[in-house]
């Protein structure tokens, strides 16, 4: 890209703060707040107390609760909201974007009701825009304490790939460039619902091959379900698919897995999702997933247990003795 | 199987003592032990103090030091000898193995010099006997401790798995089926060699992205290699693949985990394995492992830094340092 350019991301959430953050050492970088004293704390201070305590911003990072103002200027926008808000915030955006400008998406749910990805939405409400998505095994405070990580980014064209790349990039946080935006996307989302079981199995107490079994069953899932929509397999052996499953899964920072380790000591979802300060997308997603599923005939043990817990009150327990009930046959078959 | 049938574990370490105590639910059991006290120890008091202390095996495991009255009798062998160690111990035993049985291997490493895998070991020295692999995240404490786990039992003849398969499966070890031998053992091995740099990842203090991008990547260069050399990619998405890779390389009671965190924090790979009761498989087969890739033209940068690390003196900083100096491109390239 041949002038300085404008990164916007739009959401001041951990994940969103931190992107901006990362983006301020490579471009202009604001992001928007909804919350006027979020954003002149992150102006002024270079912190976001909320989401992020104890962590300092990149300097340069500035933000703003003026939609307008922040999206007015915008050469690449990255949508930081979580799904069930993004339509609404993008409606009000869409009067100031630009043309042509790529739009990111690092929201990793399925819009309720309309089981839409991110990116379709984008594509609804900003049409001709090029629209993907900036996944992997990312969690935000690592990241913005400057653990090394990785992350792909996704674009439909692989030219706007690189372009974006370099954007995202540091020193320690390496950004591969990939163009199955579906496939990346879709990882993101369903690895949410499989940390939820991964928590349960956490919370009854289970040990480290029981985990692991979740996570290599879950993946297999994923994998089948992602096929039968048109990704590409090989995005679920990668870094927005097993390598962001991996470390939601594992990670006690995980917001998800968190969910399904309290419900398994015997708390409600709704009491669990009230105490927390952060949304944890797989709850809302994993009816969704399910439809989505069964819309194409893909057979998902784990992710329709995790469904009935969040959805029908079954209890953990409950869902572990289910997913036993099925005698295994070959490891290639569903169940 | 008609009649009822015996099935023989040769070597009483941790795993081979756990499968012999799990297979002695469903048939005759018997564990050769090296050291006529072990042997003495199982029999008698259904213990295994030195590998798996406090934990009670099952009580019609039998155990013995005789080679020739373990193998004599067994319907099927288990080879739970180190791969270091299974050549020599097969061909004392090929003077008394009947004819036909099958031979199953629970061994993950490559022989050194000549880089068998051991099912080829096993082809070499038992010719014309069916020779497969038990294989998936099974930490032996925790199997025999009855936390719930899963396991594939691969054979090249899918009829001879599923009569195996329910010698080994109890109500909470579920055993899967499986024809790929080759990617199964595969997958066994290589994650060995992973497992170190993951520990070196938790020695050098990085956070759970690192670690999920160690795994991510590292399944990667499991899957090329497994292709490269003739194996089925879905495997290492599964329990012999992914499942044992995520297990071996989170938990704390991982072997080559642990020889990996040492050598992060300071120490020699000699002094670490002169520590440890246990073989800590990977060590050995690191070199092996980056020599198949080497001939088969696979490029596999974090097992040719763990070899760096183990067989040159290589520092684990310095790894790591390598690892990173690569720019990202594509994510479904190499490096």
């Amino acid at each position: 890209l041949s002038r300085a350019i404008q990164v916007t991301v739009l959401g001041a959430g951990s994940w969103g703060t931190t992107v901006g953050s990362l983006v301020a050492a490579n471009a202009s970088s604001v992001v928007w707040a909804r919350d006027g004293a979020v954003a002149e704390e992150i102006s002024s201070e270079h912190r976001n107390g909320r989401y992020l305590p104890d962590l300092e911003l990149h300097p340069m990072l500035r933000s703003t609760a003026s939609l307008e103002s922040a999206v007015e200027s915008a050469d690449v926008l990255v949508m930081a909201v979580p799904s069930q808000g993004m339509r609404a915030v993008l409606e009000e955006a869409a009067k100031y974007v630009r043309p042509w400008i790529p739009v990111v998406s690092l929201a990793k749910g399925l819009e309720q009701g309309t089981r839409c990805r991110p990116t379709e939405v984008i594509a609804e409400v900003l049409p001709g825009h090029p629209a993907g998505v900036l996944a992997g095994p990312n969690l935000a405070r690592e990241v913005l304490a400057g653990y090394a990580a990785a992350s792909v980014i996704a674009m439909p064209d692989e030219h706007i790939a690189r372009s974006l790349q370099v954007l995202f990039s540091s020193r320690v946080f390496r950004v591969y460039t990939a163009t199955d935006v579906l496939g990346c996307e879709l990882g993101g989302v369903v690895k949410n619902v499989i940390a939820i079981a991964a928590g349960m199995a956490e919370g009854l107490g289970v040990g480290d091959n029981t985990r692991a079994t979740v996570v290599a069953r879950g993946l297999a899932e994923i994998t089948r379900l992602g096929v039968a929509v048109g990704a590409d397999p090989r995005t679920f052996a990668g870094l927005a698919g097993l390598g962001d499953l991996i470390a939601t899964c594992m990670s006690p920072l995980s917001r998800n897995r968190y969910v399904g380790e309290q419900v398994a000591r015997g708390r409600t979802v709704a009491e669990v999702m009230t105490e927390m300060k952060m949304v944890a997308e797989g709850v809302r997603s994993a009816r969704a997933v399910v439809e989505l599923a069964n819309a194409h005939g893909v057979v998902t043990p784990i992710m329709s247990e995790v469904d009935a817990v969040v959805n029908e009150g079954r209890t953990a327990a409950d869902a572990f003795r289910g997913l036993r009930r099925v005698p295994p046959r070959s490891e290639l078959q569903p169940a």
